[in-house]
């Protein structure tokens, strides 16, 4: 049995219209040979009334201080009203769909409420329908503790939901539908000529995540990775072969080699503060640092540490923060608000000469202020001026040919 | 330890006013002594967003022929929303409270989905909770199979939570929150001198339901009953005392005697047909009348069987059906529109002599014409013309003092 997981985000499910371009791609995946099971979030965005938003404003208009607990149980109905409609809508056109709610789909748990952990997937109810010819409709989003307590997955867990499924179920494919057409080189918003990517490695996209691009949750990337399923991001609003993430220095997948592509995407994250601080003590000093960050549940992040001099950027808001604690530790404590971090990413700049070169290149050679500069095997990047963010995207993406 | 059921209904849930009378009929019961435990119905009324009939909308919309189970777990989403929000209005108000689902609150179904009987109801979780002295918020109307599938209980079926859960947890008292003060002895809008009943029988309520008066689910009434358990009918909104409901002929409740009251309450059921069916046969036409009936799912009511006629009333929507079947029997079938039923509800009316008397007296001496009548032990009903139908209830209630 060829088991396919097709996940559909809150625009695929919000609309009837939407809804029947899903069952569209179901039906495709049927005439393909597949047997579909199905992921889909909450309807909508914020402000729709069965959204996860909107369930959690109405909550929180409540009480802001709800417990996690019953935070989660209103969050599951997001997904099982969606559940139900597109099970309904699926029903009208004649096909056998059952809804599955988290729990009911084996999706077992921790009890850390509003972000759990998926502990086992139980595929024995799925498995049984699909023998019998259904297609399975499960909330996204949510599981179920062993004591049968209503958990959600945190952001992104619908994503998550698919990817555990599709490992569980030895899926052949698990699908993203989403309402862009794939994984883009950059924010076409800022890029006008960023353009989709046939395929990324499961690496690439976990770092494009991680650097501010809003694609898919790294988490449930991991876990295809894990399991060696692949995964495609695409639209289901256009007929666009979207994205293929797979392990790409893998023969076994296809041999879809992209090997002579240094960059795959550059991506951008506002709102960060850069600290610096002038050490004039011993190593414990620099560890005293870390430490009141760490205590203060404050994230770090870019950090360059020198002798005499420690620098990284944290969020914005809580900046001020920041400073204080570090202060109050004796050191002279200098802050940059206002700042950006820029990201290129690539598996295929690993020990490629001259990478960084043409990094600083691009920037200099637009006028662009080096804030600060990290990199890894697979990334580079830079902390810049917000004023000088949208420029660095751009000379940084032409720079590494990532346009069309 | 003295439990107590409250039982709040969806206009006592749906805005923050009406959550803050919730909020404080529960601190009086703790402060009276009792460990309160809530059931919940969905928020408000047809048109809410999470009403049950709204999310029944929604769903139908997308597929008038929805699969039953899919409709309930569409429709459980109505409580765990309003459950969630009371239990965060609680929480607010610095009460422990948690939240449970039907299944988690241990209410054992069987899968009828749509109006699934309760098998067993489990109270541990609800008394560990309870121990704890934390306020357990359950929804109502829904439970949960053995399989660990959705089923929701029918019309009613907040009601029959909360005395399925008085039962198995031996609740001193089950009280059912509602927008109206108390059960009436008629219908306000048709006598404006009904009056609230301080107190009343579970069969004489058991009646007034089946005869037509919107009080209390005949089902929730009958578990009470069978637990001997008291069932309070009173307002969110007010502060009036309500209808306790009990087994007032068993000295063990009090003493609440009402033997002196003849009737309790005079109820009507609009939409009714007459169908009078001329028998030239044997004993046998009469039994294929009925089971011609029966056969095609139409309920029949008021039935007199002489010799040569049996008269009986239907439905106004399945009146034509019914002439036609009984038609092809070869009978001659004669049916009167717009008829309705009046009763007159009492357990006091048992072998008093005169009543049945004074019943057609009040009629005659108003130019009522009697279509047709049936007693029991502890009602009188009559068949009128729909036009008759408010004068009879009016001329009925006098009679017997039921004003205030």
């Amino acid at each position: 049995m060829r088991i396919i997981v097709q996940k559909f985000g809150g625009t695929s499910v919000s609309s009837p219209e939407a809804r029947q371009l899903v069952v569209g791609k179901i039906i495709k995946a049927k005439q393909q040979g597949f047997a579909p099971v199905v992921v889909v979030s909450a309807m909508g965005r914020k402000g729709d009334h069965y959204a996860t938003d909107t369930l959690i404003e109405l909550a929180r208009s409540t009480n802001k201080n709800i417990a996690a607990r019953e935070l989660d149980q209103i969050m599951c109905c997001g997904e099982m009203i969606s559940a139900v409609v597109m099970a309904a809508t699926l029903q009208s056109k004649g096909l056998e769909a059952t809804m599955l709610t988290g729990g009911q789909a084996g999706v077992i748990t921790d009890m850390n409420y509003n972000n759990a952990r998926i502990l086992k997937v139980d595929p024995s109810q799925i498995l049984r329908l699909v023998k019998q010819g259904k297609i399975p409709i499960v909330c996204g989003f949510q599981g179920m503790s062993p004591e049968g307590e209503l958990t959600t997955l945190g952001r992104g867990g619908s994503d998550t939901t698919a990817s555990a499924l599709g490992g569980a179920l030895n899926a052949e494919l698990i699908e993203i539908y989403t309402d862009v057409d794939g994984i883009m080189t950059a924010d076409p918003r800022i890029v006008s000529n960023a353009k989709i990517l046939d395929c990324i490695s499961y690496g690439e996209v976990c770092q494009l995540a991680h650097q501010g691009a809003k694609v898919i949750h790294p988490r449930a990337v991991e876990i295809a990775m894990q399991k060696g399923i692949p995964l495609m991001v695409k639209s289901t609003f256009t007929d666009a072969e979207g994205t293929l993430i797979t392990n790409i220095n893998n023969g076994d997948t296809g041999g879809t080699a992209v090997t002579d592509r240094i960059a795959t995407g550059v991506t951008y994250l506002a709102n960060i503060a850069q600290i610096k601080v002038d050490i004039l003590d011993t190593n414990d000093a620099s560890f005293k640092v870390f430490k009141t960050m760490a205590e203060s549940g404050i994230s770090v992040d870019l950090i360059n540490v020198h002798p005499g001099k420690i620098m990284f950027t944290v969020n914005e808001d809580v900046a001020e923060q920041a400073v204080i604690k570090l202060e109050k530790l004796g050191h002279k404590v200098e802050m940059v608000k206002d700042c950006a971090k820029v990201s290129v990413v690539g598996g295929g700049m690993r020990e490629v000469p001259g990478v960084m070169a043409s990094f600083v290149e691009a920037l200099t050679m637009n006028n662009i202020q080096i804030l600060q500069t990290v990199d890894s095997h697979t990334s580079i990047s830079v902390l810049v001026r917000k004023t000088d963010m949208q420029k660095s995207v751009t000379a940084l993406h032409e720079k590494f040919s990532l346009f069309n």
